[in-house]
């Protein structure tokens, strides 16, 4: 929601931080959303923004899933150059986000079989672990790798 | 995100479904979200709109899986009048929903311990299922019941 977008929603963003430029579907509606090339490879972030929160004014669980979704299969897109749809998730929430905090999260691809992913995956908030969890994602279809992206080696 | 609904989302609601009137945070900009008491306890919906979807033009993994920690956990607030956090929620997809289904989710309560709710969920459009899975939820704090709900027992 371009036309949402409030000061505090731009400003801020950490360094090594790229805009995702999703303009369209429910990758826009959650956003805006981050990611920069960390070590181990993808990190996504966000900051928690009014139009994320709960009842309580933290973030709301469904947020924090929906991030981990795209965080942890970002791991696919990004190794193999494969589109995917998610198996399944599993999403423990060990602490919440407050409004204001920057939020990142990653995943670990640890076993690949027949077009199957099984990622181990974290979400953070500075030192404060968030959530952790595992991912299992399908290859759809091999694509044209993007830019910092593996070929698919199906 | 009212200032966005547009004619198709407002319009082919199902009988006996009212708006869930949630005008902030995250409930508002992942809905319209309805409702309707079924045999069981209450059942959530929505219509799948082009900002629910993914790069494929289904429906995001993310909003389901943000849909069935509402409709999973819905069964708490209503069967027990208390606030509550998710502790775990585990989701198989099953099938895809596809751009102007009606999805329709909801929760059953299987056990409770020490504020502990383990619910079965699951979500589905017309005779499809599309996710089933397991949430766990911790009850906070005793609230004021809402028309339609129980007393909490702590």
């Amino acid at each position: 929601m371009s036309d949402d977008l409030t000061a505090t929603q731009t400003a801020v963003v950490p360094e090594g931080y790229e805009v995702l430029p999703w303009t369209r579907g429910f990758g826009r509606q959650i956003g805006p959303l981050y990611h920069r090339h960390g070590d181990g490879g993808d990190v996504l972030g966000f900051r928690v923004e009014e139009h994320h929160t709960n009842g309580l004014g933290n973030c709301h669980g469904g947020m924090l899933m929906s991030f981990a979704d795209m965080a942890w299969g970002r791991v696919v897109s990004v190794e193999r150059s494969v589109s995917w749809v998610t198996v399944r998730l599993t999403c423990d929430f060990l602490s919440g986000a407050r409004l204001g905090d920057w939020v990142e999260g990653a995943g670990e691809l640890l076993g690949e079989s027949d077009g199957v992913f099984t990622v181990r995956g974290r979400i953070w908030a500075g030192e404060r672990m968030l959530m952790t969890g595992t991912g299992v994602f399908k290859a759809l279809r091999e694509r044209a790798p993007r830019p910092g992206e593996k070929a698919f080696q199906g």
